[in-house]
């Protein structure tokens, strides 16, 4: 396969509090923005912005004041006109993708690295858009080798740029980092340390890349997302009428097969998987996703060959 | 020991939402509700009251609108003027101690049961006020007796009724079931499990002793909580500087002694337990805390002899 010669990377923003109950990143990005001042600004080649998104819901601690953030993001939504009307996550979406884009422009920051978390048993998961983003699936790649304490894996979002709805599509390289299981409201040490870690292999990656050295290609596993399944419903009330079966609860990325338990409904009785074809489920009874109507997504896993890459050093 | 004679249970109360975001509860009282419909009145001898205690903090899947409604129920509050800027919940506790009360009175049904979830790692736990509620502490030995598949404990608070805050403590003999860990605003199967089958040995119960049967008394161990700890903090911002321990987290009813790990601070720092008496630790890293400047409460460990009882039948 031929080596791909990519522009450097010449600024990165590491971003938390996108949705203000997700704690790690809450308390990471100050951290980072700490240790990078006790450092001084020799200490990395790469300039670094560190970023609060959404200080409004961070301070009330909930996902969102008005409207979800990290739905804003679409080219309509940043271009629609303010007005006394206008959410204010709409209006703070537009004040990021001046200081972070604009999206879809050259001034763009290189990579925004967005820190998540999610009550479902994700492990470490790294969320990207386009299977053709090099950098991106380069830094998953970085990271799969990497940590080995936690799984790392990779879901792949096939949007075109102008529909990406989410914080990191304002940059040229967007990352989301997903980190769980952890509740809303709770930072936990083991959780905030994996974060940690992932945040670190990402910098790292970056100066090695921007370095000049051949980044070898390879093989690497991605999950794309191909459907969603919502809770079964009261037909009176529109609540759900059953959980996740145990056996499904924290199995994020199993493989799901025609038959096996899906749901257990408040009166005891088992649902069964009834799609013809064997998907994995993730997201699994994320707390945030009851108001999208969503118990899990289904995914497929695909293997995907990334060529080598060099930055124009010169 | 002498057996001791007491008033058959007249009325029961099965109460959730009381924290709106505490799901278990939420799905499990209209289900129960729906059940007893479904058998008829004779199913139970003991007449049933189902209440969602606090139905618009559960429509915004919120812990509370204005003020914690499970701190609402001193006298104090009950009885205070209700003018236009009451908050919510004191009007609804108001409400509540009409509909179950009143409190401390003749008229007010002897047990509420009321649910609630935390996002620690408690198992079923039961919280009751004083060391000589007898019907309390029987019906811990009996769900301590019957479920096995998850830790059965139990917490007494040693507060005197009139500064009894809690929802429960309206009733005759109070009891707060919490099950967790489980994060706020998800339902899992596994928990609503638990706690439905504590209600159904709770009920069970009620009508064994109604029966006349002789309850054998016995030994139990009780929780009695010393003190609480809160997290460091930035002294600047107020926020936590640290997070549980990955050692102490998830480790509730653990027996900390002085030099454990406690809190491990986001710049990395190992942080000990420095008391001089070993003391247990609970509702470790609790969601709903961090307001309230709790990282965890620490309690003694104490075997209460209970006697045996028998209900006034004849």
């Amino acid at each position: 396969m031929e080596r791909i010669r990519l522009p450097v990377l010449r600024r990165v923003a590491i971003c938390g509090g996108t949705h203000g109950n997700e704690m790690t990143g809450v308390y990471l990005v100050p951290e980072l923005e700490r240790q990078q001042k006790e450092k001084g600004d020799a200490a990395r080649i790469i300039p670094l912005t560190f970023v609060v998104s959404n200080p409004r819901a961070v301070k009330e601690c909930k996902r969102y004041i008005e409207k979800d953030l990290n739905r804003c993001f679409t080219s309509a939504t940043l271009s629609s006109p303010i007005t006394d009307e206008t959410p204010y996550e709409v209006q703070r979406a537009q004040e990021l993708n001046s200081l972070l884009g604009p999206k879809g422009s050259e001034d763009a920051v290189e990579i925004i690295c967005d820190l998540h978390n999610t009550t479902a048993n994700m492990g470490l998961t790294i969320i990207s858009y386009s299977h053709k983003n090099w950098i991106c699936l380069h830094i998953f790649k970085h990271l799969k080798d990497k940590i080995t304490n936690v799984p790392v894996r990779l879901v792949l979002l096939n949007i075109p740029l102008s529909e990406a709805y989410s914080l990191e599509s304002v940059s040229k390289y967007g990352i989301s980092l997903e980190v769980g299981p952890q509740p809303q409201g709770v930072v936990r040490a083991d959780i905030f340390n994996i974060m940690k870690q992932g945040v670190d292999a990402i910098l790292d990656w970056t100066e090695t890349f921007n370095s000049g050295k051949v980044i070898e290609g390879g093989e690497i596993e991605a999950y794309l997302i191909q459907k969603s399944m919502d809770y079964p419903r009261n037909p009176k009330t529109g609540k759900p009428s059953a959980a996740v079966h145990p056996q499904l609860q924290d199995q994020d990325y199993c493989l799901l097969q025609r038959g096996d338990p899906v749901f257990l409904t408040f009166s005891g009785e088992t649902l069964s998987y009834e799609e013809e074809e064997p998907l994995h489920p993730l997201f699994i009874n994320e707390a945030a996703y009851y108001e999208k109507g969503i118990a899990f997504h289904l995914a497929h896993k695909k293997t995907l060959s990334i060529p080598s890459i060099q930055a124009e050093t010169d």
